[in-house]
């Protein structure tokens, strides 16, 4: 069956309900989407049309069986089937990464880092190696890579994302506080965790402001 | 003057705007909506509306002077002024987020950590001190916090936004992939890299499924 196509905004609430969910006790056998949504602050009805738009398990009066639901939204989103990346730059970030424990759980699997500085080849953070940068084509060809991490200086990074493109990698999440220009069928997702701060701070204090006026 | 709101889509993208103007070399001095477009693969007439939204200082045939846009910019996402912020947590991530340097560039200034772990009390990364958890109150107080950012385990994620919450914090970046139960005035953002990376990759299988349609 193809998957109906959602908005993004409808997927970047999907990986919400799923954490509601996986943390409800496993007494909770069914639940509905008044209490999805009471319990995420969410409105009803965007609750229901969500979980619409990508199954048609809810039944009226019963609601949604908790553990269906998980499934079905794990399938949607992919996590039950493992996709490998890696990381290229094994600076303080690269690293803390490569340590967190939390990517299975999301059907991702890093699982090797690459870097220019001879001081961090050779070490490995919980298991996962850090390797020569010039180790990354081959490694990318034997392993199938498509997804890469990038965690490298801005003053790198354009020449590193076109390295990792060379390398087969179609994928890129960019940590880099740089545009990268690149091919029209790459990927590029950029986290800038200084920008997702500074636009909290600027709606904090708009929330302010927005107070002070009442 | 009162700023007129944006939508969230416009204000997401005004940092990449900045990035790309910041990045021109001195010699740029009028840029055209065009010129932006064209360099950050977006329509013309986004970038155009994108900036009416936030300003009125472009010019027929002559575009945007760089640096008055960059001033705007800045201004509207408030980087010329300083908020400061601390992060609870200092674990990997949390270190790693002490150490980065690239908070001042959009107006954010960490200050210091806060931890449980004794071992991790009493040392500095860049300058900025680890300080026990029960310091939190009184920091907070003392230099006017109203910012955070939660990096600790899932397990004490909840009681630790509780005790932020309680010292005055009212917004938070919380890093810790769980749903936060808070009052209606304090924000949160998710921060979820697994998450990300795991709609990244399911973007990308979606275009592979696509393509082998053609």
């Amino acid at each position: 069956m193809l998957e109906k196509p959602v908005s993004s905004a409808v997927l970047e609430r999907l990986p919400t309900y799923l954490n509601y969910l996986r943390s409800l006790p496993t007494e909770v056998v069914n639940i509905s989407s008044a209490s999805i949504a009471r319990a995420l602050s969410l409105g009803e009805v965007l609750v229901r049309k969500d979980l619409a738009a990508i199954c048609d398990i809810g039944k009226p009066k019963v609601g949604y069986s908790v553990t269906d639901l998980i499934c079905v939204i794990e399938k949607y989103l992919g996590y039950n089937r493992t996709d490998t990346a890696v990381i290229v730059g094994a600076g303080k970030l690269g690293r803390a990464l490569l340590d967190y424990d939390g990517f299975s759980g999301y059907g991702m699997n890093l699982i090797a880092a690459f870097d220019v500085d001879p001081q961090s080849q050779g070490t490995a953070y919980s298991g996962k190696p850090v390797m020569p940068l010039s180790r990354l084509a081959a490694f990318c060809r034997e392993n199938d890579i498509r997804i890469g991490i990038l965690t490298v200086p801005v003053e790198q990074a354009q020449e590193v994302c076109d390295l990792m493109i060379d390398c087969g990698i179609r994928a890129i999440m960019n940590f880099a506080p740089v545009h990268l220009v690149t091919r029209k069928d790459v990927l590029i997702k950029n986290e800038n965790i200084a920008i997702s701060l500074a636009l909290l701070a600027k709606r904090y204090s708009e929330q302010v402001a927005e107070e002070t006026m009442l």
